[in-house]
Protein backbone atom coordinates (compact mmCIF):
# COMPACT_ATOMS: atom_id res chain seq x y z
CA UNK A 1 0.00 0.00 0.00
CA UNK A 2 1.00 3.99 -1.01
CA UNK A 3 1.69 5.18 2.51
CA UNK A 4 0.96 9.18 2.58
CA UNK A 5 3.71 11.25 3.96
CA UNK A 6 3.49 14.42 6.40
CA UNK A 7 1.41 13.39 8.53
CA UNK A 8 0.64 15.68 10.93
CA UNK A 9 1.61 16.27 14.94
CA UNK A 10 -1.65 15.91 16.08
CA UNK A 11 -2.60 12.94 13.90
CA UNK A 12 0.91 11.41 15.14
CA UNK A 13 -0.37 12.11 18.95
CA UNK A 14 -3.36 9.62 18.36
CA UNK A 15 -1.43 7.01 16.79
CA UNK A 16 -0.96 5.31 19.86
CA UNK A 17 -4.69 5.15 21.14
CA UNK A 18 -5.65 3.28 17.85
CA UNK A 19 -3.03 1.39 18.50
CA UNK A 20 -4.46 0.53 21.78
CA UNK A 21 -8.15 -0.24 20.38
CA UNK A 22 -7.12 -1.91 17.27
CA UNK A 23 -4.91 -4.28 19.62
CA UNK A 24 -7.92 -5.39 21.84
CA UNK A 25 -10.15 -5.49 18.75
CA UNK A 26 -7.24 -8.14 17.56
CA UNK A 27 -7.01 -9.72 20.40
CA UNK A 28 -10.84 -9.91 20.51
CA UNK A 29 -11.40 -11.48 16.93
CA UNK A 30 -13.20 -8.41 15.12
CA UNK A 31 -12.01 -8.66 11.28
CA UNK A 32 -13.79 -5.22 10.25
CA UNK A 33 -15.03 -2.48 11.98
CA UNK A 34 -16.98 0.46 10.82
CA UNK A 35 -15.79 4.00 11.45
CA UNK A 36 -18.95 4.34 13.39
CA UNK A 37 -18.25 1.68 15.81
CA UNK A 38 -14.52 2.14 16.00
CA UNK A 39 -15.53 6.31 17.34
CA UNK A 40 -17.76 5.09 19.53
CA UNK A 41 -15.13 2.91 21.61
CA UNK A 42 -12.64 5.26 21.34
CA UNK A 43 -14.51 8.52 22.10
CA UNK A 44 -13.63 10.39 18.55
CA UNK A 45 -16.47 11.05 15.69
CA UNK A 46 -17.08 8.98 12.51
CA UNK A 47 -16.23 11.93 10.97
CA UNK A 48 -12.59 12.42 12.81
CA UNK A 49 -11.49 8.53 12.44
CA UNK A 50 -12.53 8.84 8.70
CA UNK A 51 -9.95 11.88 8.34
CA UNK A 52 -6.98 10.50 10.35
CA UNK A 53 -7.10 7.62 8.96
CA UNK A 54 -7.65 8.67 5.33
CA UNK A 55 -4.03 10.34 5.80
CA UNK A 56 -2.48 6.88 6.75
CA UNK A 57 -3.29 4.95 3.54
CA UNK A 58 -6.54 3.76 1.59
CA UNK A 59 -7.83 1.18 4.30
CA UNK A 60 -12.09 1.44 3.75
CA UNK A 61 -13.96 -0.16 1.73
CA UNK A 62 -17.26 1.55 1.27
CA UNK A 63 -19.80 0.20 3.41
CA UNK A 64 -17.56 -2.72 4.67
CA UNK A 65 -15.86 -1.02 7.22
CA UNK A 66 -12.09 -1.22 7.92
CA UNK A 67 -10.32 -4.71 7.87
CA UNK A 68 -8.75 -4.88 11.75
CA UNK A 69 -5.41 -6.48 11.02
CA UNK A 70 -4.36 -4.07 7.95
CA UNK A 71 -5.12 -1.35 10.02
CA UNK A 72 -3.41 -2.45 13.17
CA UNK A 73 -0.56 -3.30 10.98
CA UNK A 74 -0.04 -0.45 9.09
CA UNK A 75 -0.42 1.72 12.33
CA UNK A 76 2.28 -0.58 14.10
CA UNK A 77 4.66 0.03 11.03
CA UNK A 78 4.02 3.99 10.84
CA UNK A 79 4.58 3.90 14.73
CA UNK A 80 7.86 2.89 14.07
CA UNK A 81 7.30 -0.67 15.82
CA UNK A 82 8.65 -3.10 12.86
CA UNK A 83 12.03 -0.75 13.27
CA UNK A 84 13.13 -2.87 16.28
CA UNK A 85 14.06 -0.19 18.29
CA UNK A 86 16.65 -0.72 20.79
CA UNK A 87 16.51 1.14 23.92
CA UNK A 88 18.89 1.53 27.58
CA UNK A 89 17.57 3.07 30.73
CA UNK A 90 19.68 5.82 32.64
CA UNK A 91 19.09 5.75 36.18
CA UNK A 92 17.56 2.44 37.90
CA UNK A 93 15.87 4.17 40.54
CA UNK A 94 12.36 3.70 41.10
CA UNK A 95 11.10 5.11 37.83
CA UNK A 96 13.85 3.06 35.50
CA UNK A 97 12.79 -0.23 37.28
CA UNK A 98 9.12 0.54 36.68
CA UNK A 99 9.77 1.47 33.56
CA UNK A 100 11.84 -1.58 32.57
CA UNK A 101 8.98 -3.84 33.65
CA UNK A 102 6.60 -1.61 31.99
CA UNK A 103 8.01 -2.42 28.45
CA UNK A 104 7.83 -6.18 29.41
CA UNK A 105 4.52 -6.18 30.42
CA UNK A 106 3.10 -4.30 27.36
CA UNK A 107 4.90 -7.06 24.90
CA UNK A 108 6.15 -4.22 22.34
CA UNK A 109 8.60 -4.80 20.20
CA UNK A 110 11.36 -2.73 22.10
CA UNK A 111 14.26 -4.28 23.20
CA UNK A 112 15.76 -3.24 26.15
CA UNK A 113 19.47 -3.51 25.74
CA UNK A 114 20.53 -1.73 29.31
CA UNK A 115 19.82 0.31 31.91
CA UNK A 116 23.01 2.07 33.96
CA UNK A 117 23.38 4.15 37.02
CA UNK A 118 25.70 5.63 39.78
CA UNK A 119 24.23 4.01 42.82
CA UNK A 120 26.75 0.99 44.09
CA UNK A 121 24.04 -0.31 45.97
CA UNK A 122 21.79 -0.98 42.77
CA UNK A 123 24.86 -2.12 39.99
CA UNK A 124 24.80 -5.76 39.89
CA UNK A 125 21.17 -5.88 40.38
CA UNK A 126 19.02 -7.88 37.62
CA UNK A 127 16.12 -6.14 36.35
CA UNK A 128 14.24 -8.10 33.48
CA UNK A 129 17.34 -10.49 32.89
CA UNK A 130 19.28 -7.36 32.49
CA UNK A 131 22.35 -6.63 34.97
CA UNK A 132 22.80 -2.39 36.25
CA UNK A 133 25.74 -1.81 34.68
CA UNK A 134 27.88 1.05 36.52
CA UNK A 135 27.60 4.48 34.13
CA UNK A 136 31.40 4.83 34.17
CA UNK A 137 30.79 2.09 31.21
CA UNK A 138 28.04 3.92 29.23
CA UNK A 139 30.25 5.65 26.86
CA UNK A 140 32.16 2.48 25.74
CA UNK A 141 28.69 0.09 25.81
CA UNK A 142 27.23 2.93 23.00
CA UNK A 143 30.82 2.61 21.30
CA UNK A 144 30.42 -0.90 20.50
CA UNK A 145 26.21 -1.46 20.60
CA UNK A 146 25.04 1.38 18.99
CA UNK A 147 21.59 2.18 20.65
CA UNK A 148 18.11 4.00 19.24
CA UNK A 149 16.31 5.19 22.74
CA UNK A 150 17.76 6.68 25.74
CA UNK A 151 15.44 6.67 28.86
CA UNK A 152 16.47 9.42 30.97
CA UNK A 153 15.62 8.54 34.37
CA UNK A 154 18.08 10.50 36.51
CA UNK A 155 17.59 13.82 38.83
CA UNK A 156 16.49 16.97 37.39
CA UNK A 157 20.59 17.72 38.03
CA UNK A 158 22.19 15.04 35.99
CA UNK A 159 19.44 14.84 33.37
CA UNK A 160 21.19 17.34 30.54
CA UNK A 161 24.73 15.52 31.39
CA UNK A 162 23.07 12.50 30.45
CA UNK A 163 21.44 13.33 27.40
CA UNK A 164 24.84 14.97 25.98
CA UNK A 165 26.70 11.60 26.55
CA UNK A 166 23.64 9.47 25.00
CA UNK A 167 23.59 12.39 21.83
CA UNK A 168 27.42 12.44 21.30
CA UNK A 169 27.32 8.53 21.03
CA UNK A 170 24.31 7.54 18.52
CA UNK A 171 21.27 7.78 20.18
CA UNK A 172 18.68 9.36 18.36
CA UNK A 173 15.44 9.45 20.83
CA UNK A 174 15.25 10.25 24.22
CA UNK A 175 12.14 9.53 26.57
CA UNK A 176 13.05 11.80 29.24
CA UNK A 177 11.25 11.86 33.16
CA UNK A 178 13.35 13.98 34.63
CA UNK A 179 11.49 17.43 35.25
CA UNK A 180 13.63 19.50 33.12
CA UNK A 181 13.45 21.06 29.62
CA UNK A 182 16.63 19.50 27.84
CA UNK A 183 18.21 20.95 25.18
CA UNK A 184 19.09 18.96 22.56
CA UNK A 185 20.17 19.09 18.93
CA UNK A 186 17.78 19.53 16.36
CA UNK A 187 17.96 16.50 14.92
CA UNK A 188 16.98 13.69 18.11
CA UNK A 189 13.83 13.09 18.74
CA UNK A 190 12.42 14.64 22.54
CA UNK A 191 9.65 13.47 24.37
CA UNK A 192 8.77 13.95 27.97
CA UNK A 193 7.12 12.45 30.80
CA UNK A 194 6.40 15.18 33.25
CA UNK A 195 4.89 13.31 36.02
CA UNK A 196 4.62 16.15 38.78
CA UNK A 197 2.52 18.37 35.64
CA UNK A 198 0.36 15.84 35.48
CA UNK A 199 -0.62 15.27 39.23
CA UNK A 200 -0.50 19.60 38.97
CA UNK A 201 -2.87 19.56 36.48
CA UNK A 202 -4.77 17.25 37.68
CA UNK A 203 -4.73 19.16 41.13
CA UNK A 204 -5.67 22.55 39.22
CA UNK A 205 -8.86 20.95 37.45
CA UNK A 206 -10.59 19.88 40.97
CA UNK A 207 -9.48 22.95 42.76
CA UNK A 208 -11.28 24.80 39.47
CA UNK A 209 -14.55 22.90 40.57
CA UNK A 210 -14.82 23.88 43.70
CA UNK B 1 -5.75 40.00 44.58
CA UNK B 2 -8.95 39.53 42.65
CA UNK B 3 -8.50 36.55 40.84
CA UNK B 4 -9.99 35.77 36.82
CA UNK B 5 -11.99 32.86 36.82
CA UNK B 6 -12.73 30.94 33.77
CA UNK B 7 -9.37 29.66 33.36
CA UNK B 8 -8.40 28.18 29.83
CA UNK B 9 -7.83 24.57 29.78
CA UNK B 10 -4.51 25.86 27.16
CA UNK B 11 -3.83 28.00 30.04
CA UNK B 12 -3.78 25.20 32.75
CA UNK B 13 -1.95 23.13 30.47
CA UNK B 14 0.61 25.68 30.96
CA UNK B 15 0.48 26.29 34.60
CA UNK B 16 2.63 23.87 35.87
CA UNK B 17 5.74 24.76 33.71
CA UNK B 18 5.25 28.43 35.43
CA UNK B 19 5.18 26.99 38.62
CA UNK B 20 8.42 24.92 38.21
CA UNK B 21 10.44 27.60 36.72
CA UNK B 22 9.29 29.94 38.95
CA UNK B 23 10.00 27.47 41.74
CA UNK B 24 13.82 27.41 40.37
CA UNK B 25 14.03 31.50 40.51
CA UNK B 26 12.46 31.62 43.85
CA UNK B 27 15.28 28.84 44.96
CA UNK B 28 17.65 31.33 42.98
CA UNK B 29 16.79 34.65 44.84
CA UNK B 30 15.69 35.93 41.86
CA UNK B 31 12.68 38.84 43.09
CA UNK B 32 11.65 40.17 40.10
CA UNK B 33 11.32 39.08 36.07
CA UNK B 34 10.66 40.81 32.67
CA UNK B 35 8.27 39.06 29.97
CA UNK B 36 10.83 38.37 28.03
CA UNK B 37 13.14 36.87 30.59
CA UNK B 38 10.81 34.38 31.66
CA UNK B 39 9.77 33.68 28.03
CA UNK B 40 13.42 32.81 26.90
CA UNK B 41 13.43 30.55 29.92
CA UNK B 42 10.21 28.71 29.24
CA UNK B 43 10.60 28.74 25.99
CA UNK B 44 7.28 30.97 25.17
CA UNK B 45 7.16 34.20 23.79
CA UNK B 46 6.95 37.33 25.77
CA UNK B 47 3.43 37.99 24.60
CA UNK B 48 2.31 34.26 25.39
CA UNK B 49 3.58 34.88 29.13
CA UNK B 50 1.56 38.39 29.00
CA UNK B 51 -1.54 36.81 27.72
CA UNK B 52 -1.13 33.49 30.19
CA UNK B 53 -0.56 35.75 33.23
CA UNK B 54 -2.91 38.48 32.57
CA UNK B 55 -5.53 35.64 32.67
CA UNK B 56 -4.90 35.54 35.88
CA UNK B 57 -5.02 38.41 37.49
CA UNK B 58 -2.61 42.10 37.83
CA UNK B 59 1.00 40.87 38.51
CA UNK B 60 3.11 42.93 36.45
CA UNK B 61 3.97 46.40 36.94
CA UNK B 62 5.06 48.33 33.73
CA UNK B 63 8.38 48.77 33.36
CA UNK B 64 9.21 46.56 36.82
CA UNK B 65 8.27 42.97 35.98
CA UNK B 66 6.35 40.29 37.35
CA UNK B 67 7.28 39.57 40.90
CA UNK B 68 8.41 36.23 41.24
CA UNK B 69 6.97 35.23 45.19
CA UNK B 70 3.92 36.92 44.30
CA UNK B 71 3.11 35.35 40.87
CA UNK B 72 4.52 31.83 42.38
CA UNK B 73 2.19 31.82 45.34
CA UNK B 74 -0.59 33.14 43.45
CA UNK B 75 -0.20 30.12 40.46
CA UNK B 76 0.02 28.01 43.65
CA UNK B 77 -3.05 28.82 44.79
CA UNK B 78 -4.74 28.24 41.67
CA UNK B 79 -3.03 24.60 40.88
CA UNK B 80 -4.19 23.58 44.13
CA UNK B 81 -1.58 23.68 46.55
CA UNK B 82 -2.74 25.37 49.52
CA UNK B 83 -6.06 23.09 49.80
CA UNK B 84 -3.81 20.29 50.85
CA UNK B 85 -5.16 17.44 48.87
CA UNK B 86 -4.76 13.65 50.33
CA UNK B 87 -4.34 11.11 48.05
CA UNK B 88 -4.20 7.13 47.66
CA UNK B 89 -2.09 5.14 45.62
CA UNK B 90 -3.92 1.89 44.41
CA UNK B 91 -1.35 -0.64 43.45
CA UNK B 92 2.22 -1.10 45.01
CA UNK B 93 4.10 -2.30 42.36
CA UNK B 94 6.83 -0.55 40.31
CA UNK B 95 4.76 2.21 38.91
CA UNK B 96 2.88 3.15 42.67
CA UNK B 97 6.27 3.00 44.12
CA UNK B 98 7.61 5.05 42.00
CA UNK B 99 4.89 7.57 42.42
CA UNK B 100 5.00 7.42 45.85
CA UNK B 101 8.55 8.11 46.24
CA UNK B 102 8.53 10.91 43.56
CA UNK B 103 5.30 13.08 45.53
CA UNK B 104 8.17 12.82 48.32
CA UNK B 105 11.01 13.90 46.61
CA UNK B 106 9.77 17.02 45.21
CA UNK B 107 8.16 18.20 48.36
CA UNK B 108 4.78 19.19 47.04
CA UNK B 109 1.88 19.23 49.40
CA UNK B 110 -0.27 16.13 48.45
CA UNK B 111 -0.29 13.82 51.39
CA UNK B 112 0.20 10.49 51.01
CA UNK B 113 -1.98 8.84 52.93
CA UNK B 114 -2.66 5.44 52.09
CA UNK B 115 -1.38 2.52 49.59
CA UNK B 116 -2.89 -0.29 48.68
CA UNK B 117 -2.35 -3.80 46.57
CA UNK B 118 -4.13 -6.92 46.62
CA UNK B 119 -0.43 -9.03 46.44
CA UNK B 120 0.14 -10.61 50.16
CA UNK B 121 3.89 -10.05 49.06
CA UNK B 122 3.50 -6.04 49.22
CA UNK B 123 1.17 -5.71 51.89
CA UNK B 124 2.94 -4.79 55.04
CA UNK B 125 5.85 -3.54 52.89
CA UNK B 126 6.60 0.00 53.71
CA UNK B 127 7.03 2.92 51.27
CA UNK B 128 7.69 6.20 53.02
CA UNK B 129 6.77 5.13 56.00
CA UNK B 130 3.38 4.04 54.93
CA UNK B 131 2.65 0.34 55.05
CA UNK B 132 0.84 -0.88 52.20
CA UNK B 133 -2.48 -2.18 53.05
CA UNK B 134 -4.68 -4.84 51.62
CA UNK B 135 -7.00 -3.67 49.12
CA UNK B 136 -10.07 -5.28 50.89
CA UNK B 137 -9.62 -2.34 53.78
CA UNK B 138 -10.09 0.06 50.99
CA UNK B 139 -13.79 0.91 51.44
CA UNK B 140 -13.44 0.87 54.92
CA UNK B 141 -10.72 3.47 54.49
CA UNK B 142 -12.45 5.67 52.48
CA UNK B 143 -15.41 6.16 54.87
CA UNK B 144 -13.24 7.23 57.78
CA UNK B 145 -10.80 8.93 55.84
CA UNK B 146 -12.17 10.90 52.90
CA UNK B 147 -9.61 11.19 50.12
CA UNK B 148 -9.14 13.21 47.36
CA UNK B 149 -6.74 12.07 44.92
CA UNK B 150 -6.78 8.02 44.07
CA UNK B 151 -3.96 7.11 41.56
CA UNK B 152 -4.78 4.27 39.62
CA UNK B 153 -1.77 1.98 39.20
CA UNK B 154 -3.06 -1.50 38.73
CA UNK B 155 -3.55 -3.65 35.90
CA UNK B 156 -5.48 -2.41 32.69
CA UNK B 157 -8.11 -5.49 33.60
CA UNK B 158 -9.01 -4.25 37.13
CA UNK B 159 -8.75 -0.41 36.84
CA UNK B 160 -11.79 0.60 36.28
CA UNK B 161 -13.47 -1.28 39.21
CA UNK B 162 -10.62 0.04 41.28
CA UNK B 163 -11.90 3.56 39.90
CA UNK B 164 -15.54 2.92 40.87
CA UNK B 165 -14.70 1.90 44.08
CA UNK B 166 -13.31 5.42 44.50
CA UNK B 167 -15.71 7.36 43.28
CA UNK B 168 -18.26 5.51 44.99
CA UNK B 169 -16.55 6.51 48.47
CA UNK B 170 -15.93 10.43 48.39
CA UNK B 171 -12.81 10.78 45.68
CA UNK B 172 -13.20 13.29 43.67
CA UNK B 173 -9.93 13.13 41.18
CA UNK B 174 -8.40 10.11 39.28
CA UNK B 175 -4.23 9.85 38.07
CA UNK B 176 -4.44 6.76 36.44
CA UNK B 177 -1.50 4.95 35.00
CA UNK B 178 -3.19 1.94 33.86
CA UNK B 179 -3.64 1.97 29.75
CA UNK B 180 -7.27 1.81 29.54
CA UNK B 181 -9.97 4.65 29.27
CA UNK B 182 -11.60 5.01 32.41
CA UNK B 183 -15.67 6.06 32.16
CA UNK B 184 -16.36 8.37 35.49
CA UNK B 185 -19.17 10.57 36.46
CA UNK B 186 -18.79 14.04 34.76
CA UNK B 187 -18.06 15.57 37.97
CA UNK B 188 -14.74 13.73 38.95
CA UNK B 189 -11.52 15.09 37.28
CA UNK B 190 -9.43 12.67 35.42
CA UNK B 191 -6.10 12.73 34.54
CA UNK B 192 -4.29 10.05 32.46
CA UNK B 193 -0.85 9.17 32.17
CA UNK B 194 -0.44 6.53 29.20
CA UNK B 195 3.44 5.61 29.47
CA UNK B 196 3.28 3.31 26.16
CA UNK B 197 1.98 6.42 24.28
CA UNK B 198 4.21 8.53 25.01
CA UNK B 199 7.19 5.88 24.02
CA UNK B 200 4.80 5.02 21.00
CA UNK B 201 5.04 8.97 19.87
CA UNK B 202 8.18 9.17 20.38
CA UNK B 203 8.95 5.73 17.81
CA UNK B 204 6.69 7.64 15.66
CA UNK B 205 8.58 10.61 15.73
CA UNK B 206 12.13 8.86 15.01
CA UNK B 207 10.20 6.72 12.18
CA UNK B 208 9.04 9.47 10.63
CA UNK B 209 12.55 10.82 10.15
CA UNK B 210 14.58 8.39 8.86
Amino acid sequence: MERKKNISMPVIKRLPKYHRYLSDLLINDVETISSKELGEKIGFTATQIRQDLNCLGDFGQQGFGYKVKELFNEISEILGLSNGYKMIIIGAGNIGQAIANHNKVHGLDFELAGIFDVNPKLIGLKIQDIEVTDIDELVSFLRATPMDIGVVCVSKNNAQAVADVMVKNGIKGIWNFAPVDLELPEEIVLENVYLIESLLTLSCLMNDRT
